[in-house]
């Protein structure tokens, strides 16, 4: 079906007669010039985070299901709200959509943002659909509340470094997904070149035993879980960020903004085996993966050493280090525990190149 | 200078400088993972709203100057914040940059902000930056406060039905943009056609004594004034929204929400001399175009019959019709007042055509 069908308005109401408000704090949603929210002061004071994702920049539609990216284009902005140990609350979506997309597509990508909304408790509260000349464009905000939120610039020397989950498989997904779009391309190239000859190539792409790769590029969780572990066992961390760009690069923020340095070892970095077996089969170093990777939306936060057997207590958090005196520097000490390579942000910067 | 001379964390510390915090209640601006809002329970409810503006779409740079395109993309969010009679307090800011733009082009870009957020009294909290395989894409959400939010579905029949400053001219201004580019086209093509023969034509758009049209496509205001002064006087309107896709389209909106019909009498409608004459000169009919335009940024309110006085007190405004029953529909009574008009919302819908 046609968007020009609904035109603006209808379109707006159709998509979005599937979210009714959930929270108390949510007090108007879609449909007027301004959504209304109210939280009150027990709960802590608002935090506000906003995402935009351009279709060729940060989403390639020939692997992402336009419901996975739905559900991801939620769940990076919750992920920014819980790791100010906040509760994200509402979104607003603007789409900017292009001519080749149907009503259906969209339907898609709204039941992916539904299923996101209802797994975090989240309301769906405004928004702007437009036309777009050229691909899809989502821009997203969060808002939330966090009773005492947790900055990047708390950190001290020697507070302990964790990270929860494990690092690097979302980037590994994401060479995956390209090895096997170029595997196909090529195939399918072929038999053009060759005239058409034989039955057009049904690609079968091999991705078997590395679902859990997948998962982690098109469809990652946002660590509410942990957020809430860490309050259950009482344990405000000193700094905390979520790490998006790679570790590296989020060390970097923690350590610039908190003037200390750190020290990270490669042995205690958290990798899955399937990172692991992955990177060996591309050939790329896995530390590497780990460090700069990106997009594994896992909570790096940093508690005082006096809170070591409390943090010890929390499953799913692996220590990997401790900040120092800023004059240090960043580094991680390697594996042979022999030398220092010094901490740079070589995560993704659309910018360059 | 390159843009990738920065990178995109310099980039935003660059163009954020010059923006410190200016209310109390923005706690935490760019730079963390969030903003962080307090706002206090007396200062009333918390008010969201976004608009997506996109290149080709929503403005063209060949006659929009990037710092008035920076000015009124805070502005049309803040008319948006008033149309709840609120008060605007924060913006985040998300860009998709292409290529062919410069760390200048930005400055530009963020001067118009800063001179809006100035003038506004609101902050630039956070936001995103990223390289976009095309044109310019703004993203601006604009959280602000609300004593009491007015909404549009509170009108009764009989309510007055108010409109403040005038329509039309913004519309008239973009028609007077479209048609000297299209001049300059002709006079540079035939140049062109003819061997580039003589000097390079030295266009001069013909805009004497039509500033005020210009100046409602390129620089609009939000009506900040009127909701200080409906406050002043101690009017709460019934239903409000503010006049973006036309007066025609708003009209709809209010009667659909407030389950309402309305009349409006054509001669009532406020238009300006130069909005009436431009659109002599242009053969269009100005009823049309102030039903239509759009991008007025006016606000379209209705108080109730009893306030008939009150409101006349307040200068800017004209009383443009009232609320009907619901089955009456909404309609205009033309000039001649022999005849009604049915509303159609022919404003803007990118989806079509």
């Amino acid at each position: 079906m046609e968007i020009s069908e609904y035109g603006e308005f209808g379109l707006i109401e159709h998509l979005t007669a599937n979210f009714p408000l959930k929270n108390k704090s949510s007090l108007y949603g879609v449909g007027d010039d301004c959504a209304v929210i109210e939280n009150t002061p027990e709960e802590g004071k608002t935090v506000v985070t906003t995402d935009l994702l351009l279709e060729g920049i940060h989403f390639d539609l020939t692997y992402c299901p336009l419901r996975h990216l739905g559900y991801k284009a939620c769940v990076v902005n919750f992920s920014d709200v819980y790791a100010m140990m906040g509760t994200p609350r509402q979104i607003t979506v603007s789409l900017g959509i292009s001519k080749r997309f149907k009503v259906e597509d969209l339907e898609e990508f709204y039941a992916g943002m539904k299923l996101a909304c209802d797994i975090y408790g989240v309301d769906l509260v405004g928004g702007d659909t437009s036309a777009s000349m050229t691909g899809l464009t989502i821009s997203i905000t969060c808002i939330g509340v966090a009773e005492s939120p947790v900055y990047r610039n708390g950190a001290k020397p020697n507070d302990l470094i964790c990270v929860s989950g494990d690092l690097g498989a979302a980037y590994m997904g994401l060479q995956l997904l390209e090895r096997e779009k170029a595997m196909f391309y090529q195939e399918y190239n072929e038999w053009m070149r060759e005239g058409k000859k034989g039955e057009q190539p049904q690609f079968q792409p091999k991705f078997e035993g590395k679902e859990y790769l997948l998962e982690r590029q098109l469809k990652p969780e946002a660590r509410k879980d942990i957020v809430q572990k860490l309050k259950e066992v009482g344990i405000t961390p000193t700094s905390m960020m979520d790490v998006s760009d790679g570790l590296s690069s989020e060390l970097l923020h923690i350590c610039k903004q908190s003037k200390c340095g750190c020290r990270v070892y490669e042995e205690r970095l958290p990798i899955d085996f399937q990172t692991a077996s992955q990177a060996e089969e591309f050939n790329l170093n896995v530390t590497t993966c780990a460090m700069n990777g990106g997009e594994d939306y896992e909570l790096l936060f940093t508690v005082p050493l006096a809170q070591n057997e409390l943090i010890q207590q929390v499953s799913g958090i692996r220590l990997i280090g401790h900040m120092t005196d800023e004059r240090l520097g960043a580094a991680m000490i390697t594996r042979d525990g022999n030398s220092e390579i010094s901490l740079k942000a070589q995560g993704w910067n659309a910018f360059k190149n």
